[in-house]
This record gives structure tokens, C-alpha cells and sequence, in this order.
């Protein structure tokens, strides 16, 4: 296997324009690349020319783009033309197994041995996309976090064909261009973030259900609570600390007997959502919102969520 | 039932100056309170002054000091010259029932029916506790996140002989003094955000017995993902905001059906934390922390956490 050095690569190829793809090659571009896209939808184009614009100054306030980078992607006529003028592509094509294996033997069929595809898919499998393909082992998922230009994280698994060196390949090639990847050992729904993310929700949902609290505050359980340190750390750091100096050692000992307790009360797998249950929700979250439409809220949360990555940058880790 | 008006509360108690103790007691001291507290360890008047003096310049540094506000408590010899002393007391004694029984008799003993009894519990049931006691409808639970002088968090949760009307004022008191209450409906062990975290570190944890991720990867994929967004909103929000323009109705009809299959493959209620699981997190968690000691993990957090709550409060939620 030969793989790009990550210093040669100057062009970046993006598939499937979308809100992930755009904001890829939104970002790609800031961080210097050449960007080539194409996007079978119709008016394609002009969506991702607003998607840029908007992300641009973003990226700026960010501190993200470097010196030269501008915002003008290249726009190709076809799949085959973006694998002829990138190597490394990254594939945000819809969530259907049909037509990713389409838009995969489109692509395995111009494709050479030194080509690297990168799929954004969240729901599926690797194994079963790249089932049969002649560059099979040169497919890899590269998940991102929704929009791809601020969030740092990206998850990277492969496939059963994915050749493993590749997957390592992947893993620093996010972190040269600046994004946070982590190695997911085996194929499961979800991966791994929207799996914590569901385990989260099902019992916020089972608070609602059993009648625990409204949702506005069950949400405020969250937001005003482990949510600012969730931020800052995951699960198993926050409670390692919640350890004291005894660390995680401490903490098995003598707090999670509590939380076995705990735990055993907490016995619905996959809560039904009744029509009720659908209507509370509904309701619960327009009370919450208040006054604020959804794209005041939305604007709320983009405009928050920059200020905290950028005192995030300004008062780094020491790691 | 007679309540103190929210304005005509010049004083605070405070029983049990441990670290959630001392630092309410820095709290309602930047609020402008006096505060008169009482523990029964040797040497906690000196400790208390310790902690006081670390959190001072963090609530100026929040702005949370109101003019006048000065860091020092009045020592109590005694819960008897608490009660005395103050209408309103935050009791956050030993997580024991024994001792928090036998100093609730002691308190009863001499309360008057105006007072208001605020418990920290995290982890007990009011309505075991204030069970028997003359004055029981005046006991509530106002469990903070630590450490309480920074998180803006406290649950609120009445037992069974809980004034309902001492549940309303004590939601409005919270408020009042700058703090984010929530209306816990009924007891359950844990409360309401503990069991949250709870359900976060289950599917945490059975990622790393599963071999999905490391550890260090495994927190990565919240604090550098889905965790962004946790400080800004609770769950059920950040899925209606998934939801697009369409919110919640859409989010429950197109992203709910992909849930429930991933619920389905969250079956494991209660892991068994075996002595290699145990050893997988302690050193997953070293690993992690690389060079970093638990002083050091613990000053960035508190570091980073402060902040983050100026930012939020710098650029505020619209409602």
C-alpha cells in the first residue's frame, strides 16, 4: 500500500455537498487545500457558495484558516472526475446503502491503488458498502460531528476490507488538518458518539415518561449541570475526578455502588413512544423554546457554541 | 404555612462545612448573606476559611459578588445556634441516614414553623429522613452540583410530608439568589442529573468492555463531539434542533426509527465491573491523563470550567 504523505496533499476531493459535505469543504478550504466537489442534486453549487459564506468568517473568528486559503471550491461534472483530481476524497453522499454502492463502483472503477476514500456516513456499515469493490481495502469511515467545520471530533473505522494501515493513515490525517479522530475497533450502528448521545436521551426521555420533571428541566439537568464539564471531559475522566485524589480507583470503591443501585432502576431498554409520550415531547420543547423560533434558537446555539470553542482554544488542555 | 420574603432574607445557615457545605457558604456569601455555620469536625472553621478563599476570586471573577459582600462566615458552636441564628439553613451533613436523622431531631427540637430546611442530599430520600419530625413539612431537598458556587444547578425535590407551597418557594429562593432550580415531581434515587451521567457512563463504560474504544478515545468522542453542545442545551433540545426546521415532530418521524435500532443493542442494564474492567479504566484513565496529575486535572478543570461559564455568561441564551 502506498498512502499520500500528508505534506504532498494538496488537493482534497469532496462527494455529496450537503450540510456535511459543504461544511467540509468549507473547512478543507481554510486549512489551504484545493477543494474539488460535485454533488449530483440540482442547484448544488450555488447551496454550497452560501454554505462556504456563511462558515467562512467562522472559521476565521476561529482562527482556522490559514494564510492564502480562500473560499472558492472547484466544482466537478461527475464522481469520476473528482477521484481524477484528488486523492483523498472525502464522501458525504445520502444515507442509503443503495446509493453509496452505486456512487462506490462509479468511483472503484477510475480509482488507483494510492486513492483514499473517507465516508462521512453515521448509520451505516463499511463491510456492506464496500462489499466487492476492486480498491475495497482503500475505503475507510471518517465520521463527523455535526457541522464538520467546529466540531473537532471525526470517528475512523473500517471495514472488514479496509486494509488496517489505512485506518492509521486516516486517523493522522484528521489530526494533521486539526480535527480530533478517534479509533473505533469495530463496526456497530451508531459508532460510538451517537450511541452515548442515545444512551443520554433514552433516559431523558424515561424522566419525561415516568413524569420526573418537565423537559424544559430535564434539558436544565443537563445544560446547567454536567453539561459545562462535559464540555471539558468525558465520562470517565469527570468521574475519575469525582474521585478525589483516589482518582477512578477511589471512585469504583466507594461511589459506584450507588451507581450500580442506580442502574438496576434503570431497566428500559427501548422505551416506546407512544403518541403521548410524542405530544409531551412536542409540547415540552416549544414551552422550553419560549419565544425563540428554531432559527432563533439555531443561531443561539452556532453563535454559543463559537464563543465556547474559542475560549475552549484560549484556555487549552494541558494534553 | 409562613415562608421568609425572598428581600427580607438577610441571613443564611449553613450545616456541615465540607466541600459542598463550604462552598455554598462562599455563595451566599458573594450574594451579600450573612452566613452563620456549624460542622461537627475538628479543625473545619480553618478549612472553611480555605475555601472560601479559593473560591472568592472565582465568583469576582463571575461577577458574582455584589457590592458589600465580604468572605466571612459566623461560626455556630452548634445546629441549635444555627437554627437561632438563621431562618433558612442549607444542610449538607454526611450522606448517612443516621446522622442526617439525628440532626434533623436535633434541629426540630428548636425550629420555629417559619423555618426552611434546604438539603444538599444527593443520594437519600426526604421522606425517610424528615419522617417522625414535628416540622417535617419544612424540609426540602436542594441538591446542588458540585462545586455549588460555580454550577448553576440545584434539583428541588419535596418528600412525602413536604409543604407543597415550601417546594414553590424553594425553586423561587434558588432563582433568586442567581442559581438555575428544577422541579424534581417525585423521589428517586439519584435524583434527576446524576442518574443522567449514570446513563452516559453505562454506555461509556460498556463501550470499553466491549472493546469499541480506549478510554481516552471513548471520552474523546463526548467531550470533543456531542459534549460541545451539552453545556449549551440539554438533550431533548439539541435533538429537536436535529430535527431541522421541522423539530421535534421531525426529528421523533425521520431520526427516531435509527434510535430505537440502537437502543435495541443497548441491552446491558447493570455491567459487572470485573477486576480486568476495573483495571482497563484505572489505567485507560492514567493513560489519558498522560503526564498530567489529578492536581493538575483538577486545577484545568476548574481552570476551564470558569472559563466557560464567562463565556456563556457573555454571550446568553435568548431566554
Amino acid at each position: 500500500m502506498t498512502t499520500p504523505k500528508f505534506d504532498d496533499i494538496t488537493t482534497l476531493g469532496v462527494i455529496g455537498a450537503g450540510t456535511i459535505g459543504a461544511s467540509w469543504a468549507a473547512y478543507f478550504l481554510a486549512r489551504g487545500y484545493q477543494v474539488i466537489v460535485w454533488d449530483p442534486a440540482a442547484g448544488w453549487a450555488n447551496r454550497l457558495d452560501d454554505m462556504i459564506a456563511t462558515a467562512w468568517p467562522q472559521l476565521e473568528e476561529l482562527g482556522v484558516v490559514v494564510a492564502g486559503a480562500a473560499p472558492r471550491p472547484v466544482r466537478a461534472a461527475s464522481p469520476e472526475e473528482v477521484v481524477a483530481g484528488a486523492t483523498v476524497i472525502q464522501e458525504s453522499a445520502l444515507e442509503n446503502m443503495a446509493v453509496k454502492r452505486a456512487l462506490y463502483a462509479q468511483m472503484d472503477a477510475v480509482m488507483t491503488p494510492d486513492h483514499v476514500i473517507l465516508s462521512s456516513t453515521s448509520g451505516l456499515i463499511m463491510s456492506e458498502m464496500q462489499a466487492g469493490l476492486s480498491h475495497a481495502a482503500r475505503f475507510v469511515v471518517g465520521h463527523p460531528f455535526n457541522p464538520p467545520h467546529l466540531i473537532p471530533l471525526v470517528e475512523v473505522v473500517g471495514g472488514a476490507d479496509t486494509d488496517p494501515a489505512l485506518i492509521d493513515w486516516a486517523l493522522g490525517f484528521y489530526d494533521h488538518i486539526g480535527k480530533h479522530a478517534i479509533r473505533i475497533n469495530k463496526e456497530v450502528p451508531g459508532h460510538l458518539a451517537n450511541r452515548l448521545q442515545a444512551a443520554l436521551w433514552r433516559e431523558a426521555l424515561l424522566a419525561l415518561k415516568d413524569g420526573l420533571a418537565s423537559v424544559a428541566d430535564i434539558d436544565a439537568a443537563i445544560a446547567k449541570g454536567p453539561g459545562l464539564r462535559l464540555a471539558l471531559f468525558g465520562p470517565h475522566m469527570i468521574f475519575a475526578l469525582a474521585g478525589g485524589k483516589g482518582g477512578m480507583a477511589h471512585f469504583l470503591d466507594h461511589l459506584v455502588p450507588g451507581i450500580h443501585a442506580w442502574w438496576r432502576t434503570m431497566d428500559e431498554i427501548d422505551p416506546e413512544i407512544t403518541p403521548d409520550l410524542a405530544r409531551a415531547l412536542i409540547d415540552g420543547v416549544a414551552d422550553e423554546a419560549g419565544a425563540r423560533t428554531i432559527d432563533d434558537l439555531e443561531a443561539e446555539r452556532d453563535q454559543r457554541l463559537l464563543a465556547l470553542l474559542k475560549t475552549l482554544r484560549d484556555t487549552p488542555s494541558a494534553r
